[in-house]
């Protein structure tokens, strides 16, 4: 199967369960959410050896939003809720509430699991902060040295899923790059999805384990290095391919990972130089979800 | 005394102790390095709930890095060396070691104490690493998915400074806003310091402690809220003010923190609408260093 | 009548007719349309001394372009068809087909006047040129050092409204410039209009004519200028207020107009420190449309 | 000759000579003032069809700029002084002048030839306006909505160098832009000089005249157009080649050219996929400045 004269390999991606914290962030402008957004899921690419997994799903128009600004969505993503919990404790307290114009508002108003997040944030202005009502949403007012913050009283939260992914084949890096880069800009328009590594792309993709270095629980996943394709027998690099990236996808539903790889593909495909979109399993051991990128495109 | 007509307070920041890590990330151009940058430094403004305290210090020019790329250098900060090492461990595997095209480099290839953290991110390679040299520096190649990842064997780390500070006074919120990104703006070009929150503002600048809610450790200065500045018996906040932003800088040395306050002091004062610059000061009991803004400029 | 807290004051903005080119411009990302976009819609502003107006209309998405990439909308307005047949000559030729990785489609395929500017440009190939068709389109291949150029064969031109505007009222000049970007922000979501001046802000508005230098054929509107405004008998601006945006907007019919001058409203007023919005007119002699605040809001 | 293993063709770049004026600009952040440059120097790639050329040399730092604010530096380059003045008059009556927060200085305040133009300009305030001085320079206050604006009394122009030039030859499309991007970004730290197609690139390098349609002052180049290197004879594209990109720089001296050529070559071949630099000439016969690429890296 080809789109744009590239081939689609007959395969899927494997993923994983895991809980999924959604915030709305405004601001004066779209630039002030965005920094505040990046902060707070900074340090957030892998639960392997990050706190939590986040990113930026996509900018909230002000027709939107309860106070009439321009915003994003962030995903914060745990394997539990209690860490979830925590987690958006943490980041929002000390990434949103400090950063300037900013307010924040319930990402999952209808999920089943709240967290009363914006209530604990609220004693921070000991003792000034009063209760408030922005665009229906119940809030609090916490009087700062800026002015007045404004905290959405919970925050939702639900079982989603993460490591959705697809991997693009390049002639050269710069061209697997690019379209990478056309990948995670087609995504961000996406509802519903993230791609939590840096700019949205994984130069590393990895697999479960080790072959030598066993006490590491991910490694280099060798099959797919074009530097050391002359070495490794069972090689999944073509020749004249010349760099492979990942694009890493979680999302609150299957149908967010379904519409964001197919956005994502398409998009990748159309940047020259692009040889083959294949995508990461392993054998179907590591989580209970698939996607047949035959049935995305 | 004044500078471009804005008072300048006689009064001090007052900073503490914090051990620095201080990272050289280059990558295929200045964009590239400075995403792995941001994932790497974020969920970093303040120790009190992040694992770390991280920013971007400044651009490098290819001239100076060791692999002739641009790059930007970024410094984590942590109260003790173990938690640094760990920090730059997970920080440095997670998100520069992921992010496309880049490489990593000592920081402070001169500092008495170094980290082997190069050394250990190898392992990822399983096996297929090897070792090299790049413009001098003993370094590992690590065969990826996106080809070989560059990094060198050690990061130095040092006794630093964190805290000074500083506070931009303007007659309304969007004049201080523009002031303090004035300042960070300056910053940037300073060598040795980062100011760690987001976009390197702090909208909430705090008290030690609280008068209510004693369970929290930080809690807002209500001296310096304008929008309660009638309830407030000794606020500090003048009439004709309607907000203020706090820059928060951490840095090697106490130059690096007075290089940074004056250039962030004369960059504010700039902008139209500032009212007067101040310092956050607690008695001389939050640390030892101090830092008199009539000294500065 | 008040939004947000804001005067919106009862008067309108008079605006005239103009004739306008639309084109979409693909590329391989949205960087690179954006780059060649304001390059052939630079030295625009007002043709006044410009010797076209342009502005980038809003982004497109890979969804609705022939040829599946991100692009951009561009516009470029003049007082007759034959002026404007000729700067989208200069300009699409000189900015469009030079700049990388583009290509360029007729962003009014429907409108009655069609230049056959694509046909013209593929001379630049003298004779390695082809026919082709994208997406249903009749195009030019133009082979180029970077690869193969496309443009499609017409591009359309049709009777539209320029100078639709408003003013920001700020009580410092940072309220009003942010309320100003808010606006341009809010405006560049919106389908068939664009704010021609840089940034999509003037900060300059004018009156026709002059009081003194007569030889001019605009001159600062003194009325609206806040720092001689103890001269000025019948200033128009009120106390606490600091500095006036205007937003200009121009578009290819009446409902762009309004739908713009609407959203960028909305958008300012949400801008702390905003005290009243105003247009501008000349008691109707300057052109036939008029927009009246109160029916837009 | 060999950098980094990519090739360096022993050739040379042929370059013209050109009138050019230098402003600088400062505004609120360097934000506005790039805004305000683009809009100045765009619709300004090539005299063939642009009324001039144009393009932002470096950024200046507060520290160097009159009034103590972050600024840019343009260029503006047409063939003679005359048409020079009205460039200037127009591209900075209309596009400086109108843009948020934005003062202009001359850039060559000890060239022999200076230009009135902020004298001139300063008739928009019709009879508002007043004499002032800022960092020792002779200037005027120009009462607007915005607040008032600086502009110097004279803008300077020198005889420059038009034309320098290097081509990058990439084995994919992607490798070429990326590092032609790469170069402009190089270029632009360097003083004296600017890369004045779109984005700094040209993606359709040309020859004068035309072998078929000679009509044309300039057609494409075809023995450098790798989609139809089968049907040129003397093709200079080696296999393996899939693109290639021209950076021409204009400066205000043969210096301000060498080091640009120089800066942005040694740039481009750090990015993975560069085969091969060369230059553009035509056997001396389009001007008088020679730049011999082994001379220059």
């Amino acid at each position: 199967m080809e789109i744009n004269g590239v081939e689609i390999e007959d395969t899927f991606a494997e993923a994983f369960p895991i809980k999924i914290g959604r915030v709305l962030i405004t601001a004066v402008n779209e630039k002030w959410a965005r920094v505040a957004a990046q902060e707070a899921t900074g340090f957030g690419t892998s639960v392997i050896m990050c706190p939590a997994e986040g990113g930026i799903e996509r900018v909230a128009s002000p027709d939107e939003t309860p106070d009439g600004r321009p915003g994003v969505y962030i995903q914060i993503c745990t394997f539990g809720y209690k860490s979830l919990e925590e987690q958006l404790l943490e980041r929002l307290g000390q990434c949103v509430l400090t950063a300037p114009t900013t307010a924040m508002f319930n990402g999952l108003p209808d999920a089943e699991k709240q967290f009363d997040t914006g209530f604990k944030l609220k004693f921070f202005a000991d003792g000034t902060e009063s209760e408030t009502e922005v665009g229906g949403r119940k809030a609090y007012k916490i009087p700062m040295m800026e002015g007045d913050f404004i905290t959405e009283h919970s925050m939702g939260g639900v079982k989603g899923v993460a490591g959705g992914n697809f991997f693009i084949f390049g002639d050269c890096q710069m061209s697997a790059l690019n379209a990478a880069e056309a990948a995670v800009e087609a995504i961000e328009k996406v509802e519903g999805s993230i791609t939590p590594f840096p700019g949205g792309i994984v130069a590393s993709g990895s697999k479960p384990g080790a072959n030598k270095y066993t006490f590491l629980k991910a490694t280099a996943n060798e099959k797919f290095c074009p530097s050391i394709r002359d070495q490794i027998e069972d090689t999944q690099i073509p020749e004249g391919v010349g760099a492979v990236y990942e694009i890493v996808i979680n999302g609150v539903s299957e149908e967010a990972i379904s519409s964001a790889m197919s956005a994502g593909i398409k998009a990748s495909v159309k940047v020259p130089g692009i040889k083959k979109i294949s995508a990461g399993n392993y054998g179907g051991n590591l989580g209970p979800y698939k996607f047949n990128l035959h049935d995305l495109v």
